[in-house]
């Protein structure tokens, strides 16, 4: 039975539905309608076009095999018909029906269709602000915009970029202008931290403090005002606290999905945009799918709608769609909420809940913060790598996991781990027990994800008790009203430098030597350890706790925490 | 209620549990027994020492903030006392008491025990060969081992080596030799293949021809029959098929559990060896609890004993032991098998069963092969990498994954995703929709672990119909006896160079102009399809299915994995 599908919108899901469906029912139709004159093209590679690392912006419409994935692409190498520059206006689900426009002639018709795949996508969220519409701002969308970019810093048209939003898009961007351009680059947040409810402040500032050290300045707290101009062109951002010169502007403030077009055919949208579909990636008319950027789907973790707009999403769900339309029973469970963003030498990655998001959705939850090296102490690449766990406190489940390191491949691999189990949703005694593939060029014998767990564990059993970084911070600045007693319990030598700078108010008594010294350590003032990464000054909290020392605080993370997130010490 | 547990081994599990055991439980007072003067080091660093990049045998024996762990520092750092060059003789189950033997004094003694920790470890496999004694013979074992072959190395000792088996160590052993030091180094190996039982020929031959580009010699399917020398220094190794010239020679046959302790104590032990434990890491005597090398512990992919002596699992159990000594419930619940190992530039990696695994334990199996790239292909750090997949063909379980790459983190993080699922018995679908970290410059859309599981499930379905590149090379090879009709369907310039070099056997249409030119192709013969990398030449597999073609067979993996495992086109 040979079916005909139409597919609106041609970017990341569209594609993969179509030819996967293609490949399962080779004697069907495929019309694949897009509004753009552009298809099929990898937008997260744009800003890496604009940086350079991507050479030309043909390379992101291409395929491995460097075809140009155009409509003679799909017509030849898929059987997929493709109609460029055509707008779907409205889906008449009665008569089974797209209408559609097209863009150049003007010209109206109709569209028959068996089964309909809704691939509309999501488009830049804009801020309504005067002076939004100048040229040199720009939505991070589509290779156009890329090339618009581009081609204005290599000119050299661009001395000063502001960037609008610290989220994945905006601090890429921000690298981009700044990291082979030299372009002057500062990042205007709403919020407080860059990458806000995906990582703690504690990662936030360790990402923050390195993007700083490559030249970014950043502006928290702040909103946009208003953009301004002259002749046509952008000159400065006002935001409630300063203006910024700009040559150019990024607003990367989110996006919003597409959905009008299914809420105007009666399909169940969500209140803020989305089409709803089940597991089947079915919306509630049996033969409409929709899904990608313009689509809600469940949150294993929370069990609520989510919106989560991603690349690699839209591809996987692409495939079950194509496999539905088919005639199969191909299953999306939903998505536990993994990403990973390159921010110069480093990365940041995550996945499942922050600790704000686990609270945010009313888990009783805690988080706590590793630092370690991300391969066996002796062999010469291993590097240290922050990571915390967000654990839900009376059930132990793993809500999520986050970390920030270097820029290779060692943290994600980590994150991708604890995303791979999430839906099953583990407790810390199955990261505490995962079974990672061990050898010194590679891992540490207990491998930091081990440890992570197993640190989650001993604060849950209340024998780590501990601040992160940014604990220590708000301590040490008000030791002057306080009489904590910092010690360090690393070897001397290591703590010379800190007794030396703050004489009376930092304290050495090496972990080993604790009960031969115990006279030194105060019973009767709040003590806080600390020592290279959190590891010793747990041992020496131990000892404390067994000789009746009743307020001992360890700093989790230690110096190498403190150094990253930066404290003046 | 303070106790007293004795650990008998001072390596890898016996420390871990000791010390966890002393933080729960600082009042009570834990005593450490090895027979050797060097406790707690990382016996997996050895290779990384004698290839010299870890300088100094030392850093095997140290923390990672530069204490070496020896006697003073378990009883300082730790409050675990320590005797070293003491043997365990005997376990006397009814006074509760360990009987000790002094190496240096010669003295006896008895030791009482609340309870007892068995962590006696593996030791090499001997051969049972004639020279096996001679100087220059080595079993990687301890420091010693290492800083004896690297002093020989390093004066100039050694111009040739031969390693005995193709196993982690060996290779490592391997790798360490011809490196940095240059010496003539063959591999000697009973079995076809390096890596035996591990991973399947194809990955195993890509490994191999990577070690043979650096220089290393295999000679595969050869049992040694003796070790020879002159003036007490070994000189020759001889094979059932040759005799090599050796300076130095390692033995990496494995390792076996030593048990006998248990024993004699009447404790369940394995037929070939290994303390039976329950889930909890305790023997059947309810005081005495063993774990690490010496110890079996449950396959949880195919429910049957298994040994699996590792560094990184030693680590894991001594915690659990830890815990549960102190009045705790922690639990082991098995094994996948999770490995890598560096060789040279590459890594081969894995976890759950190999596809001669899966068949040998009775699983109706299939394995598939996937090259891809690691990142989005527009990234210009991306690199090939090769995946394999074995699936349970009824049930779609997936049973295991091993896969062979750049000796980056890259291809070690996704062998961790799945050895992370792999104890929920995934079905391919879970790793079809596995939500990986995305982003450009880390993964791509559609990531190489979600294609693999989509090319299984295309497999099992029967629409991707295809063999690996040792299938290939077999037909190949056989081509003049046969009528295949071999068909390069990528782009005309790709397959110029295959079309000069064999003219009549090699043949070329793009996948894009199959329809087109369909005459070409001929209905009545076998067709093997070659593409990059197995893609295109799939969406060709399909386009000919649907128009009656009825034997075509796709080459998985394609030119990429054809040039990695080495066939002469």
């Amino acid at each position: 039975m040979s079916q005909h599908i139409v597919v609106i919108g041609g970017v990341a899901l569209g594609p993969k539905a179509a030819c996967r469906f293609k490949r399962l029912e080779p004697g069907s139709r495929v019309t694949m309608v897009d509004q753009s004159s552009l298809i099929s093209y990898g937008g997260c590679g744009i800003p890496y076009y604009v940086s350079g690392d991507v050479s030309e912006a043909r390379e992101l419409c291409t395929t491995s095999f460097h075809m140009v994935r155009d409509k003679d692409f799909f017509h030849e190498v898929k059987g997929v018909e493709v109609r460029t520059l055509t707008k779907a206006t409205r889906i008449d689900r009665e008569n089974k029906q797209v209408h559609l426009l097209d863009l150049t002639t003007g010209k109206e018709s109709a569209l028959e269709y068996d089964k309909l795949v809704i691939a509309t996508g999501a488009t830049p969220r804009k801020l309504g602000l005067p002076g939004e519409d100048l040229k040199g701002v720009s939505y991070v969308c589509n290779p156009d915009d890329a090339t618009r970019i581009r081609e204005g810093i290599s000119k050299g048209e661009v001395g000063n970029a502001v960037i609008i939003g610290a989220g994945f898009i905006g601090l890429e961007m921000a690298e981009a202008f700044a990291d082979m351009w030299g372009v002057e680059t500062s990042v205007v947040e709403i919020t407080g931290q860059i990458m806000p409810r995906l990582v703690s402040p504690s990662l936030a500032a360790m990402g923050q403090r390195h993007m700083e050290e490559n030249g970014i300045t950043f502006h928290f707290g702040e909103s946009v005002k208003a953009i301004e101009g002259e002749d046509g062109r952008v000159t400065r951002v006002v935001t409630d606290k300063r203006t910024l010169d700009a040559d150019a502007v990024i607003i990367a403030a989110g996006v919003v999905p597409c959905s009008d077009i299914a809420k105007e055919a009666g399909l169940s949208v969500h209140e803020r945009g989305g089409v709803f579909v089940d597991e089947h990636m079915r919306t509630d008319d049996p033969d409409i799918y929709a899904g990608g950027d313009c689509a809600i789907v469940n949150n294993l973790i929370t069990d609520t709608p989510t919106f989560l707009p991603l690349g690699s999403m839209a591809n996987r769900q692409g495939r079950i769609i194509g496999t539905n339309l088919a005639g199969g029973e191909a299953i999306f469970d939903g998505v536990v909420g993994s990403f990973v963003v390159k921010l110069f030498e480093t990365s940041m990655a995550g996945t499942g809940l922050s600790l704000d998001s686990a609270l945010a959705a009313g888990f009783d939850a805690v988080s706590v913060l590793l630092v370690q090296l991300d391969r066996a102490h002796f062999y010469p690449t291993k590097e240290l790598m922050t990571l915390e766990m967000v654990v839900d406190k009376s059930t132990r489940r793993v809500l999520g996991v986050q970390g920030f390191g270097s820029s290779g491949d060692a943290m994600v691999g980590r994150i991708n781990a604890v995303a791979a189990i999430l839906k099953y949703a583990p407790t810390i005694d199955a990261v505490s027990n995962m079974e990672l593939a061990y050898s010194p060029p590679f891992a540490a014998a207990m491998d930091i994800l081990n440890t992570l767990a197993n640190m989650a564990d001993n604060v849950l059993r209340g024998i780590n008790r501990g601040v992160g970084p940014d604990g220590f911070k708000e301590m040490w600045e008000k030791r002057a009203e306080s009489d904590v007693f910092f010690l360090d319990c690393r070897e001397s030598g290591d703590a010379t430098e800190y007794l030396e700078r703050n004489p009376g108010d930092w304290h050495n008594v090496p972990q080993g030597k604790i009960y031969e010294k115990l006279d030194e350590i105060p019973k009767d003032r709040p003590v806080v350890l600390i020592c290279n990464t959190g590891a010793r000054s747990y041992e020496a909290q131990v000892m404390l706790t067994d000789r009746g020392y009743e307020n001992v605080t360890n700093v989790h993370g230690g110096m190498a925490a403190i150094k990253k997130f930066g404290v003046d010490l």
